[in-house]
């Protein structure tokens, strides 16, 4: 069997941590078992490698989310970035095409899609196991994963089963997102949650995706990739499927997509630089910043504080985040790259439209940042820890804490740290954009 | 009559925006007649000058608010800095010293001693000029002011007149901050609150000063100020006077001096870069941080953000802030300078103990930063708006926008701003303490 993770998602629900660079499942906020800090796709992938199914991950991403995944996963971890956002669809198939033209599995490989920030437990695995072995006995063309409903939300769909008969179960009908009384209805019909788990053959998606381009190598589908139609694997593939069966799982299962139920998992009332009062109960919070935060007196309530900015939020209120965060999203101010990480320290603008941006970038041991050129901005660098080598218009020079390295608009550079590398930077032009960047290849061994 | 008000206090109970830099009086938090933003204590000398009294000031402050009370006042105010902090009758008995051997005042000139931040209206300053009135009638040796009280608070000392007649009226006793029982038989007693305002005639304080030392001219009494006791004015004088007296001021009076009774005066219920939700009530959001902040679903409470931390309280919790803030307070992360301001953008410190300091300066037109030097640290400063003359170890060189300058350990330097001159300052070193510094003379004409 082959797994294919979806990773996707926009950072708009658990602002200010996750932004449009790192999504929610990026977090760094439950607990390993050995008590370190980890996000909800380290424990995920934790868990499918402990299920046995560690050799069988491949990741359906987007180019801007390879360097956090690799950083989160390792180097070695196998990604599928889509050229551009489209919608579901496209990006399975897309990953179904590489499993088929460039892993050479046969069109009988059973393939099972699932989202990649699930908070469950190992029996959930299991599930997926039997989802497989049925998809192998050929009892049906598609088998979904069905949570077993602990109340009458109106937030998923819902798959309703002929029977409660042996499993897998045949899918009668589909119900998107109802009213909470119809939910009430079926319920006592024994409907389930869809919990976007999706088991089929490969050869299934790939005839699909046949109806839409056909090409003898996978480069054919990454460079067409805009000609897969944007709209999602629900409605290309699992509504139109000849015979769907369900397997249900009743064990713990949530969707930590808001601060309300994310904090119910968070390890403990606060985390970072926090002094918490005498007088707070039910209350969570979640500190990034290097300042301190003091709170007392709240009651059902989160706080949390990243570069990016603070909520102060009624736990039941952080459903209207959404509503709010298009008003409060500017750049991304923390971002988690393949080779580190960079966070504003401070932005400005003058009265002339002149501006500057401060950056701490933190680069890991051996890690290295491309041969790139700004054309309309300036930078100054003061190394403040570690060693390593600068590509300056190609000339090579070590870097060492206390120097400071001007780089002029248009002077093409590279870094790489030997032991951990820490730079201060500032940015200084009239446009500073993550745009305003040109790469040129560059091999270090050469010099 | 002369004016002296005392400025002192310590950052604790309105922090994070209070520091030991900032102290409550000078935050700009209130709204000037005009609409723009004004600090208590610019409140109240704006309220003196309107009375009248403009001519009449004189602060006792301490060595460390002379550059922001300048900065908030004018550079002409009159500023008595204490050369240590001891205590209100020291500060006192050293402003008396200065009117009498600097200004050349008379023995029998009228001083009062006020506070620098009372909440209150146009009537208190009236009754400021009743007092002096009864002191220059030699209606008795010290006139007080009584604040007529609205509730039996435990946090006020009380004033006892005998009967309630005309005023001034004669005081029978004092009571130190009684428990609310003995406050409530007070109130029926017709006791006033103390309001910390004192009238008296000039001679009468420098002849307890000369109990402790007598100098022919004001330097001595700087000279030798750890000499005066460290004790209160309401020990030392209120309570040793041969007759005291009470004038009653029953208009509006508060005691801004937590964020519970501060924020019932801020003119709107968030200011900076705050978003509000629908679901907040008595909710008060002052936000200094360039980030944003979102906040919903609060009931009576108060957020405060600033470079030093972040406070999310109940507002009836407030009180207690004061015995959690010497585990919140470090260095004080933005400064209000009589060159400017600067505000610390990011701290860390390195395994191997070595530790860096990003700040911005941001130096007035016209501002001026000391020549001196660091013996323990290396500074780069980014010069990212304005222009400047730097001197650097004697060599003058004009500063603009784009340049870097490296400032070595044992390097002295001095900044002057033409227009307003913006720096972005890595610190860098083993030690970095605002202790090391050493300055010298530098005349920027000479040169």
């Amino acid at each position: 069997m082959k797994i294919i993770l979806l990773s996707g998602g926009s950072g708009k629900r658990l602002w200010p941590l996750s932004n449009d660079s790192r999504s929610k499942q990026f977090l760094p906020v439950l607990r390993a078992p050995d008590g370190s800090p980890e996000s909800m796709i380290q424990r995920v992938v934790r868990q499918l490698r402990d299920a046995g199914f560690g050799q069988d991950i491949t990741i359906a991403s987007n180019a801007g989310q390879k360097g956090i995944l690799m950083n989160q996963l390792g180097e070695e971890t196998e990604i599928i970035a889509e050229p551009e956002r489209r919608d579901t669809f496209p990006a399975v198939a897309l990953a179904c095409q590489y499993l088929s033209k460039v892993r050479g599995c046969p069109d009988d490989e059973v393939v099972a899609v699932m989202p990649c920030d699930p908070f469950t437990t190992d029996g959930y695995f299991r599930v997926i196991g039997e989802m497989a072995e049925a998809v192998r006995q050929d009892r049906a063309q598609l088998v979904l994963m069905g949570i077993t409903p602990d109340r009458p939300s109106s937030k998923f769909g819902y798959i309703v089963p002929e029977g409660k008969g042996e499993t897998p179960m045949k899918v009668r009908r589909f119900t998107e997102k109802p009213p909470v009384e119809e939910a009430e209805r079926l319920l006592e019909e024994g409907a389930l949650w869809n919990g976007g788990v999706f088991v089929f053959r490969l050869g299934h998606i790939t005839s699909i995706s046949d109806k839409y381009q056909k090409h003898s190598d996978f480069r054919g589908y990454i460079e067409n990739y805009a000609q897969y139609p944007r709209t999602s694997f629900d409605r290309e593939v699992v509504e139109k499927a000849r015979d769907v069966a369900v397997i249900p799982f009743d064990g713990e299962w949530k969707d930590l997509g808001t601060w309300n139920t994310l904090s119910g998992e968070l390890g403990s009332p606060s985390s970072g630089n926090v002094v918490m009062g005498e007088h707070n109960s039910n209350t969570h919070v979640v500190n990034e910043l290097g300042i301190p935060v003091f709170c007392d007196g709240m009651k059902d309530a989160v706080v949390a504080c990243s570069p990016d900015g603070i909520l102060v939020c009624a736990k039941n209120d952080t459903e209207t985040l959404k509503d709010y965060t298009d008003r409060l999203v500017h750049r991304p101010m923390y971002e988690e790259r393949r080779w580190g990480t960079s966070r504003v320290i401070d932005c400005a603008e003058y009265p002339d439209g002149f501006k500057t941006v401060a950056k701490v970038i933190a680069i890991k041991a051996g890690g290295s940042i491309n041969y790139h050129l700004h054309r309309r901005r300036d930078e100054v660098w003061t190394i403040v820890n570690g060693t390593g080598l600068l590509a300056l218009d190609g000339k090579v020079s070590v870097l060492e804490r206390g120097q400071t390295v001007r780089i002029g608009a248009g002077m093409r550079h590279a870094v790489k740290a030997d032991g951990e590398l820490t730079i201060i930077e500032v940015q200084m032009g009239g446009v500073l954009s993550e745009e305003d960047i040109e790469t040129f290849p560059w091999d270090w061994k050469d010099r």
